[in-house]
């Protein structure tokens, strides 16, 4: 049986490559009519979509799904819609497939640049939502990729329905079909043989909780662009602003409370706790967030918590933070490093040195000043789309937009040129 | 054993870790002052260095290892001159460590750009070249990195005694000393460990023959930038010029014969065939190189033997090259993109439009037009400097410089801003 789903996935994989090829030799304008007719046909069959949905509404309910989990699963027409004018936006986007740069003699009188070209195959894993089928095939056919979608088992009969007219758009267009396939067996062991494939298969992107992403990890062959924790800070600086501390740390943690991006740590210069410590205390505590403080803030703030040394390295996704006064700039900068994710930091202060040395000398996605992490996102950063935020070190790191789902090959010019 | 192993290894990453992110706090011209230094150092203890080096030497010898080996391992006086000049070059490059690059407004008012930094640590496993141990830190330093370094067991007294030059001169421009580290134990096993801690270690890159880079891409936990095959080919275009692809064959077949960008296959347009194929043949067989024919036109050429399936993927790395008549452009793209192990692939054409479609369409990390494969090298496309030659799709692909050893990280610039 395992290997008769082994030469299914290898078949798949195959078809992929094929088809990914086979658009490198087309026009590229195909593309953006192919994401235009893809728009039409959701809305077109929203009927269809809608029905498909149902079924797994119906599906959840029985096997008592949550009330959170039914409403990520759950299509309506705005969504349909949503969907459709996401499809859209991504066909406005510039192309980025192809882009020389760099181009330029040297001594030899060759030229040498880059081009920017797609990744090549790419496998996307994820969990309920059924929008993401859409998003991706978008993103994926755009930046010039084969995209193999894994949805949810739960939302199989949405995905399916979705994929079918995405399909069918690739084909109006004149684009090969197989640029797009749902992998659609109940075997969960497909997954597992997907990120193995290092031959048909050029990167993986899981998009999911924690449970997915650790088994993705343990099991890929195939590179990951992977998401992990954002375990964020904010530090109010010697030299803070107090107005700019006040209602960035409020933003940072409260804005929205599950998002990857969302403040989870407080770290307040000695020489300011006087001054801000119980008024952002209060503001937080005002919006409900339950303050896990260090053993100098603790007894100062009514109603907090004493943090324990687990608590510097959570990613709470809820109305928790940390906090912790720290002596200088130096230990801010440590702290960070330390206990950290690697995802989003940012400095409240008016001081020069300080903002250089906070932008260089933290190693995180992104590092920030005077502004609020939730701002960690790629339409916030201009990418015009978002596949996911990587916290990868190499590649892509932060926010993965096209750019991200592309490389850059050297191409070299001559003109008989031969090594001496 | 192995704990205590697993232990010592955990020490080396911890310790290069902490002097990383030391460095960063660093100013930065103390980077370019060790590498001035580790050419001093190198330069003044001369004696020393080949003193160690006879150790290696010796016992080569003793275990039977053949002349090229020896040759590979043996430092002399100019070896040992080349690998200073080696360091000051590196010294002079730009130090692409703090880049910051497309720092633009958003609409929401803050700045939105991203930010060259360092990997982070960097362990590099290499076989017998001594030379390797200067280079490698040397770029890795210059890049903001710290480097553990594991050479191959014969050449340990030689490469120990580079080290220690290399990590006093750290020491004199006051830099942290375990930047550089080199793994000394002889237990085989340290080199799986290193590989698996992903949290200790960013990137491993690996030098050396077949067995160690199969053994290290199954075994690691680490990205790995990765030097896998060079099959290369020339394409003998329909419109190519005469002069230019016989030049150009010769050349990327035989300037060098070892070599990763060497041209291990040869396709020649049909049309061309009757005029191209007999001196093309002959001035490759003057050279030596034994010719692997496919069926149109094995019975043509005196002395060539007939390609079977096997030669069109094959990595000679010696006087030898298949060959094979095509019928179209599309037909020697295809062959490319099946049988090429995507390093360097080069078409000779005067065909404008030939030549922008292979360049889009050939899915190699280097593609070229009119010009020699043999020009696929860090130097010759001006990084200034190479570590190796990156297969991987991504992160970074063909010839690796300082800029491969690092990453983007995002910045933002706010005052005040948040998230409405």
């Amino acid at each position: 049986m395992s290997e008769d789903l082994g030469r299914e996935m290898e078949h798949i994989g195959s078809k992929a490559r094929n088809a990914q090829r086979r658009l490198m030799g087309l026009a590229p304008d195909g593309k953006n009519m192919a994401l235009h007719y893809m728009a039409e046909f959701l809305r077109r069959d929203t009927g269809d979509l809608l029905r498909a949905n149902r079924k797994d509404l119906r599906m959840a309910q029985k096997c008592g799904r949550d009330e959170a989990f039914i409403d990520r699963l759950r299509l309506d027409e705005a969504r349909i819609e949503k969907m459709a004018e996401g499809l859209e936006q991504i066909a406005g986007l510039p192309d980025p497939v192809g882009e020389i740069t760099g181009l330029a003699y040297r001594p030899t009188g060759i030229q040498v640049g880059k081009m920017r070209m797609p990744l090549g195959v790419i496998v996307m894993i994820y969990e309920s939502r059924p929008n993401v089928t859409a998003d991706a095939a978008g993103l994926c056919v755009k930046s010039g990729n084969a995209a193999i979608l894994r949805g949810g088992s739960e939302s199989l009969h949405s995905n399916m329905a979705i994929a079918e007219r995405l399909r069918a758009a690739l084909g109006k267009a004149g684009l090969p079909l197989d640029l797009l396939q749902y992998v659609h067996t109940a075997d969960r062991e497909a997954v597992s043989i997907l990120i193995q494939m290092d031959k048909l298969v050029d990167v993986v992107i899981p998009r999911g909780g924690k449970g997915l992403l650790a088994r993705i990890h343990k099991e890929a062959k195939v590179p990951v662009i992977m998401h992990l924790d954002g375990n964020c800070h904010v530090y109010v600086d010697r030299d803070a602003d107090s107005g700019k501390a006040l209602k960035i740390v409020v933003n940072a943690k409260t804005q929205r409370l599950g998002t990857c991006n969302t403040a989870e740590s407080l770290l307040i210069h000695r020489d300011r706790a006087d001054e801000l410590l119980l008024p952002i205390a209060h503001a937080l505590q005002e919006k409900g967030i339950e303050i896990r403080a260090c053993p100098a803030s603790f007894p100062r703030i009514h109603g907090a918590r004493l943090a324990t040394e687990e608590d510097y390295g959570m990613e709470y996704l809820g109305p928790i933070i940390s906090l912790k006064i720290v002596d200088s700039l130096d230990e801010a900068i440590g702290h960070i490093n330390h206990y950290g994710s690697q995802h989003t930091e940012s400095i409240i202060t008016e001081n020069y040195t300080h903002a250089r040395r906070f932008l260089r000398e933290v190693d995180s996605s992104s590092v920030m000043v005077n502004a609020s992490t939730r701002f960690a996102d790629g339409f916030e950063y201009g990418l015009g789309a978002e596949i996911g935020i990587s916290t990868n070190r190499l590649h892509v790191r932060g926010p993965v937009g096209l750019e991200g789902l592309t490389l850059q090959k050297w191409i070299v010019l001559g003109d008989g040129h031969i090594r001496a």
